[in-house]
């Protein structure tokens, strides 16, 4: 959904060759924002009204994980709410949830769908829409688990919904590739495809152990333009980065390019630090009828930064160092 | 399905007190049964027009995985064809498939129905059905990989089919819950339910690590019949044993009883000793109208072996040694 | 044993709602304070005289690790002596110690007892004591290794000294509980029991992987209150942090209170870098008549940092906000 | 305790050169030998009245671990209670077990004294006495969790009870020394010291991963003879073999000779297969005025096999092979 | 080398359709055929004089590695020397060793060569060469450790020697490629190419985690025929079995065929259980005149068997069935 | 080779007394100072012409691993190719690498030999000659995979080559001790033999877990001074430090002195924290004619940095504080 309002923007710094840059005043969500957080991160966003409402990651001071609504004008300054998100039964009475977090939100046809990673007998995609961020209404998990890393395309194609995953283990699990499933209700899910791969290590060693779907795909005539991270093993522990991909417009499942070099990889002290060194995790991001986007990413599973960057130099740099 | 042939028969030794006993001729099929053959086990059978009929995992000499076609007069003695079967399209055209294995096979409304562990990007749960054993269309996968186990209810409950599985990982997975998935039409599966789970350690140890589902479940008066598999790790292993659980008819995905002690533990040297040694692992039953009950179950990951036992006789142990 | 002389303070900051408080000057030892040291961290302190005297963790340049004595008029400034604590026999000749680290102290009846993890054989849990921190008097390990984390309560209880430990193995245990032993005479122990435990990663992960007494605990109306620390397991290593307990004063076995939230996370530069990043490990206190407390813990097993707090307003939060 | 029926024995067979021979009609017990077991297996005996007496692990079909109550006449035909012994409180209430296995027993002074590994917040050393084999009166456990292999000496030294035990962890432990730890009370212990340490790979790699006592130690001029268990990793898992060390009767922490050759390692079916393959694990022996020596041991972790030898041989044997 | 001698035979037992068949007389050799032998296994032998003679892997009873001449008439009963090969200094003084294991022997030029791995701080590749299997001299060792499975060609190739072996670690190595290195010397080496990877697992999973050359290759009109073994890793370890691999004669870093399906793979008693179960590990092998082969194989880690075969057959079948 | 050009210089400064102290002005070279480089570290520089030339590794923002040429006119500006170093054939027409990084450089009679680690079926040493910085001629592999950290000396030792290497496996190798290799003509090579081995944990627990060579060796009428890295692993991954030793200048793989303290261990910034945080690792060093020397070295496996020391006083120190 392109965004009518101003979307937060910065110029690319003199001197910059990156196709994308961070915000200078990076992070613009604190670990400590709301009363009783002990970080925000992982965080998705969308045009809303006159500005922008989301839904956020706040792990609490037990480091118990939920997700909670907040909105803001700018895209920059949020007010989160304290308390995290009740769930209403949407279509199905079965709303169990020992642990929600790493949300993404995007709106089709008439409401807003919020997908994330659920904690029903293990980590699992869950669902909900709302038309408010005030009232949630929460679906069926879409998957057994182990599962993470679910987003939805913003429309549905060739009539059905369509939704990235990870499939993953019970764990800090040390491999996974993004799949694509379909359903022609939000309840019943099938027809699973392979979409996305690690790489061999020779290849691009950033995105060689595990990749999972960033933010909500953007449409363009190009193809869905996919923000994603990838993960290399160091022996000092995992290394997240942001790479791009474009997935075909009609089959979303299948792969036109996918960027060899990452676009942003952890190099600021915020990123480099924190309750998960070396991680940027993007979730979401928002773009305006001038082809400007600026993606919103975990950094060090701690906070929120931003990076910005023009959609058609990202389409551009895909296809051009693709692998 | 209750068989109208005579199932294969033999009465309780003297002496013995067991609930289930061995056939004193096990195994009934040798690993080397087929030509090209490493080892045959894990494998279904069902009635079949005078005889029986039924899906066969084969290792070839290769140690490739696959699945055949056998016929039986009398359920002992088995003709399995030498070339794995050749799947045509059913309800999709993406019918790719690495490797096959652990197959199950039910009758439901008016076709077989057979699933397996289908190797697509990962182990999952094939579909596919036959009306003749001959010809065989294969539909799309259940789920997302990592999954095994995958058996059908022999009936729809509640309009839905009913499938039983196992998400798993990638590798030899050391943790496993049974689970419970719904279809209006076995292609877009959901309502994803924990059916059956480990037990502590202290309870029950040899399903304290593993559980999944067996053969095809029966149904009874006191509800779904479910043998299962439970796994126990040694300090050498795993070890794997079977036990029983009655689901709910109307609701099958609740448990109303499982056995704490297992029915039937590796024990004899076809089952000690092997590719896999200490493993016994059901994967059909026939039953008869008087409810005498014989279960096949790979033994060793090497060969099949049968047991018998009565299904009024099992209930009441389960009922009366649950935990 | 409150202290008489004025501890370290600073009230706390404008705008701060947490219970407990950094001070603005941290780390308030550094890791080259001594002239051989690698890091200085993980060291327990008492009033002593007319200042305090403390009991230093120092690992040297080739990363030995040994306990040190130290003075202090204010207990921020420290006179830390270069060499390590040369110990005599105690109650027994066999003073045998490979290495020696995370040492805690306290005053009991006419002696200062220190208590540390020793090196024999393994991690086993050192004790001595020592009149005027000039001369220590080794006496037996309480425990068989593998043990880490021994705490001693400041008196007998029931006539019987108390000790707080931490049941481990012989690499970086990826567990751990917090269990109670009994002795009459500082030389045998038994009636072990477990006191607090890990928690559900769903009801406060902080605290899920392993936990640990930290400084010795202090007698209270409420109870004994006991900060100790706690693990979680993140993919790219351990994170400790804070928390408090109250014990029960007669049966100080039992758990009356434990806090849900941390006290106290990994959060700034000293904390989030260093030799092993994220890690605030709590091994001493002061406090004085007012119900000022002062916490001495060790930052990323590196330096040494303190934080304030009132006891009464822990204790008030522990009660609100138990597990 | 010198037996004073008539032990179990046969001759060593014809042409056998090894110090010792194994019970031609081994196993003596049976996997199934009672009711509800599953296996039977490391258990210990003791002359008792005009017979002997003996505790025996039984692990039940739900594979539940505990102890039962045996007798026999001639040390070869056991009688064993179907039920496991059930505990009074002998010097504690606390007489908590969440398992019980591995028991060894000894008479010392007026009782019989039997030592297991007990589940209490992990596996650690469980006291009791009897005087009758029909009442049990449990104790405090020795030592904090994680422990395994407690073994009595069968009388006090120096004034004190000793117990050999060899500290673990949580898990199928991949290392353990055994250690020795004295009490004036049974109550209370300390004073703890390694004995008999693992082996490096190159010098004797069948006692190069674990070693364990093994049953009850035989006063004799030369020293304690105890008999105990070595393992060695291979890629197929843990093996188990038994070895004999002679420990100073004065100072039976000190070790005067050890095997380096085993005297027994699984090489016979029913200790080549079974739950657990590969295992031979003492816990108890007999032995006569003569000098003659039957030991009891694990096969498999499934059933009881007996040893024969002569002591003064293997005392030889010892000293001659000693590492 | 040909053996002018009569090889070990027997004719394909009838109805056997395999390539190769096992001597119906296995084990030939136990694993207490020597006075102080654990096991006997992983052997090699050659044609010698009027008979044959052999180095064999002799693990003591203290699980010590070694290697031991012997001889026989018939290549079928053989006399083992007890005590192991006493090495002199050949192109050497370095001639250290912690141990010794998996011998190869070969005649070149005017001398017999053997190679084995030999403990010098890791395991790598020993070299000695004798003319009379009395007098043993020991060169330099080829590589690096770590290394196993060291074998020369029967001759030199292009002036050079050529060396297969399989790169490893310090454990139990969970990977493994055969490589070729060259030396014009047998001192220093060089031009290190790969020969044979492991498979990808589902085209033929009995070689798809380590491969390892087993006997000297056979030079035949269709290149180097090598015997080499294939490891897969179960649930319950590993599983070694043996393939056939034609080599470039010229450059016999080449690989020209290899079998997919597996010659032979455990499935007789002795080779199902032993000291590590599942293994089948070619060694040697004698070939005569008539293209009939005999390959010597360690069998469970424990004994040596023997398999029969014509070489044009297994020529034929490798060709036919290459992957 | 001593540098006739001034090496970059700082003096101590005031009121430190470590033997050797940073560059103020650290790190000299960005993770970003050439176009596409994600990061630039381990890297080695010589003196070259009026100036100094390197051999650097960059990390491309693929994070493929790669070496390129560099120039400097006073060791610290440095111009860095942006293209990585092409080679042509040298004494072989094998060149193949998948991926090369770690460099060292050395001058040996008539030309700079170039040493890296080499992808070639696994990490192994790659060698390459060059007169001018601008052709490389690439030479077979020293070794067999897996192995690390080869350095040459800077000279024939008795008429060889001498290449001190750390076998290592084909992952975040948790094991490495230094080896010594000769070679006659730079293409094969033998006599392989241990210089430098991980110490006792007690004894220097910084290099306990892997040590390997740092830069070109130094010769010094003391012997031959290395600079090597030592590893430790604590919980949150491993970290590298710097030490140095002393090797007999007729027989380099005896060990004369070693560090038992570290010489430089991580602390600062740039150390603590980057793409593998806590690593220095020292790669190459210049010294003058008075005896300044200039060691270059990785930092968090992201930046360049220098130190400086003497080497009368680096070689007094090793000497004086030897394990």
């Amino acid at each position: 959904m392109i965004s009518t309002q101003a979307i937060p923007w910065e110029e690319r710094p003199e001197g910059c060759k990156d196709v994308m840059w961070r915000y200078s005043q990076n992070p613009i969500i604190g670990r400590y924002d709301t009363p009783t957080s002990n970080s925000i991160f992982n965080s998705a966003v969308v045009p809303y009204k006159d500005g922008f409402a989301g839904v956020f990651r706040c792990d609490n001071k037990a480091v118990q994980m939920n997700i909670h609504t907040g909105f803001s004008k700018d895209g920059i300054n949020w007010d989160i709410e304290p308390d995290p998100i009740v769930m209403k039964a949407g279509n199905t009475q079965m709303i169990d949830s020992d642990y929600k977090y790493d949300p993404r939100v995007t709106f089709i046809e008439d409401r807003y769908w919020v997908t994330w990673c659920n904690g029903y007998h293990g980590p699992t995609i869950g669902i909900a829409y709302t038309y408010d961020f005030k009232e949630y209404f929460q679906c069926e998990n879409a998957f057994l688990p182990f599962n993470r890393n679910g987003v939805l395309l913003p429309e549905k194609v060739n009539g059905k919904y369509c939704m990235l995953s990870r499939p993953s283990d019970n764990g800090h699990t040390a491999f996974g590739d993004i799949f694509m499933s379909y359903s022609p209700d939000m309840k019943y899910w099938g027809e699973h495809r392979p979409v996305l791969k690690v790489t061999a290590f020779e290849d691009s060693a950033w995105q060689c152990l595990k990749v999972g779907a960033g933010g909500v795909p953007i449409k363009t005539d190009e193809g869905w333009l996919m923000f994603y991270h990838g993960v290399i093993k160091t022996c000092n522990g995992f290394r997240y980065s942001m790479g791009a991909a474009l997935l075909d417009l009609e089959q979303p499942d299948k792969v036109l390019y996918r960027t060899q070099p990452y676009l942003l990889a952890p190099a600021k002290d915020y990123e480099l630090a924190g309750d998960v060194p070396n991680v940027i995790f993007p979730c979401a991001s928002l773009h305006d009828e001038e082809g400007k986007v600026v993606v919103y990413y975990g950094a060090a599973d701690t906070v929120v930064g931003i990076a910005f960057g023009r959609i058609s130099e990202i389409i551009e740099f895909t296809k051009n160092n693709s692998i």
